[in-house]
């Protein structure tokens, strides 16, 4: 069903409350995953909020904290998320950074022991928006395997970064999986089946069979490359938050263990090189004005896409599956 | 030709020093042309000399330049490379940056005005024996097409990322376009078409024939992620930096202007977030034990490959091309 964004935002954040949790820390917990929503992004969104509510009423996250932040160095918090929620704690350890990157230049925070952190994008364009680079990472249950490996030995490890440009902020935020498992289920519910490449089994066949797909491993994006860079971002958030790797990694996709991975947070004040470029807003124009190889379909700057699709969700509402809708409606009430 | 790898260390050397380069710098340039060709990687080996030998005559690299650096912030030092040889500013200013990372955790150089720095595996490996993470950008010409597009608007924009883990350090060094300029070249001087989906003509048409290549533009790596993270490494090194972007950059691959793109390295305390992972050394042996697709082809970690290459190469020699051979000789004694 299409529901108006005002009136979702309403529930979810009643949803939230009913279970305990006090504002600020409802409304953002809802708006993180509104934000996912409005930019299309479902398996970020309001399907995740069954699952935290469960979490709340088992203790395994808890709605009041917002994480205890140390300064091991002027450059360094280390920061444990004490069960919080995952954006709370974010924005809490941002607002930390953001106090400090301009006099320090670049900054970093490594979390462990938060909660789901939901769509990175957020969080850099936040930081973006307050004319500071952002970079974010955060890590997962094993759900994809090494370019020539068969086995789930790493998380899909994402990555943003936010860069101001003067104009719209440059927001680009990706798994470094082929896809998301979120999308496998979402062939698996819809009966499709799945392109050859995206996934094996649990014996290690590659598989168009969307369920055998849900118990085998996702390719990495862009072959070697893809693999190494998200191997490299699980040893730098499980190096500096100390957090476990992928094989021993829940809590962000159950409702029955505590989240043990790892975030990892860095900005940089924009003038600390002493020399911004100019133009970074007309290059990236230049970008998209460039010849596109379907004139039909114009070069694209990472954020752009996303950036269309919210505006497009903010007047004409949500689609959402009415099971869920209904659940949370029945959690915003019950 | 097959040469041992002392003789033609010596020989590099040989040459720079007649061109008035002092040590260490002759010393540390010829490094890192040969670190490249013992890992298997000639395009950023001894082919490069000559024309590194050109710059220096003409005036365009200034041998004993070390780089003027200034440090904005306490984390943030800002580099003027002087027209500098690439390695000799980079190592100079990685020194500095360690010298100063343990008490900040974690700290930046943007560089401009620096000669080409080759092989970014180098810096990262020397951080890392170092017990640093590193991370390292550099920009280029244009050469790469944005997803969807035709026309080469960014540069090839490589990150390394070096992560120590108590046995061989994590090494990785990839370009963000699917193969290197240098590769395309090799294709065209042996006669090889080279696959439909490696680049597309002047003309914007998808293309096998090297020699169309050459003058038209290389598609990114693994599709839209990769000209999101290869187009954000650009904004990134400009934006501090203050560099030129891909399409005013040059210096690089010729021997008529100067190098105006730029560098940007992150180095980090490992224990900065004063919960360091055990186990980072034999998480990854799990990895590479984890089952292969084809048992005959074992998992490997970035870096793996490159080492078991240079122990090979240490042993067996170097295999040059007589005419590079025969041309550095001329140089060393000429």
């Amino acid at each position: 069903m299409l529901v108006p964004v005002e009136s979702l935002r309403v529930l979810a954040k009643k949803a939230l409350s009913r279970q305990g949790v006090a504002n600020p820390n409802a409304s953002l917990q809802a708006e993180v995953l509104m934000e996912a929503e409005l930019r299309g992004l479902p398996s970020h969104g309001l399907q995740r909020l069954p699952q935290i509510i469960a979490r709340i009423r088992t203790g395994l996250a808890d709605p009041d904290a917002t994480g205890s932040a140390r300064w091991t160095r002027p450059g360094a918090l280390a920061v444990d998320g004490q069960r919080g929620l995952g954006p709370v704690v974010v924005m809490d350890t941002i607002g930390r950074l953001s106090e400090a990157v301009q006099s320090r230049g670049i900054v970093l925070a490594a979390i462990r022991n938060a909660n789901h952190i939901g769509m990175l994008a957020y969080y850099v364009e936040a930081a973006a928006r307050q004319n500071l680079i952002a970079v974010v990472l955060t890590t997962s249950e094993a759900l994809v395997h090494p370019f020539g490996g068969t086995e789930a030995m790493l998380g899909t490890n994402p990555i943003a970064i936010g860069i101001p440009t003067g104009a719209e902020p440059f927001v680009l935020d990706l798994a470094t999986s082929r896809v998301s498992m979120g999308k496998i289920h979402h062939h698996a519910l819809t009966g499709r089946p799945v392109p050859d490449d995206w996934a094996v089994d649990a014996d290690g066949n590659r598989t168009t069979d969307p369920e055998a797909a849900k118990s085998g491993a996702i390719a990495p994006f862009g072959d070697a490359k893809g693999y190494g860079l998200g191997l490299a971002f699980e040893l730098l958030v499980a190096t500096l938050a100390g957090s476990d790797f992928a094989p021993e990694v829940h809590g962000t996709l159950d409702a029955t263990e505590v989240a043990n991975k790892g975030d990892l947070i860095i900005l940089i004040d924009p003038n600390a090189g002493d020399a911004r470029a100019a133009g970074v807003a007309s290059y990236l124009d230049r970008v998209r004005g460039s010849r596109a190889a379907d004139p039909a379909r114009p070069i694209a700057i990472p954020g752009d896409r996303m950036r269309a699709r919210r505006q497009h969700s903010l007047e004409a509402g949500i689609e959402l599956p009415d099971a869920l809708y209904d659940q949370i409606q029945a959690l915003s009430v019950g």
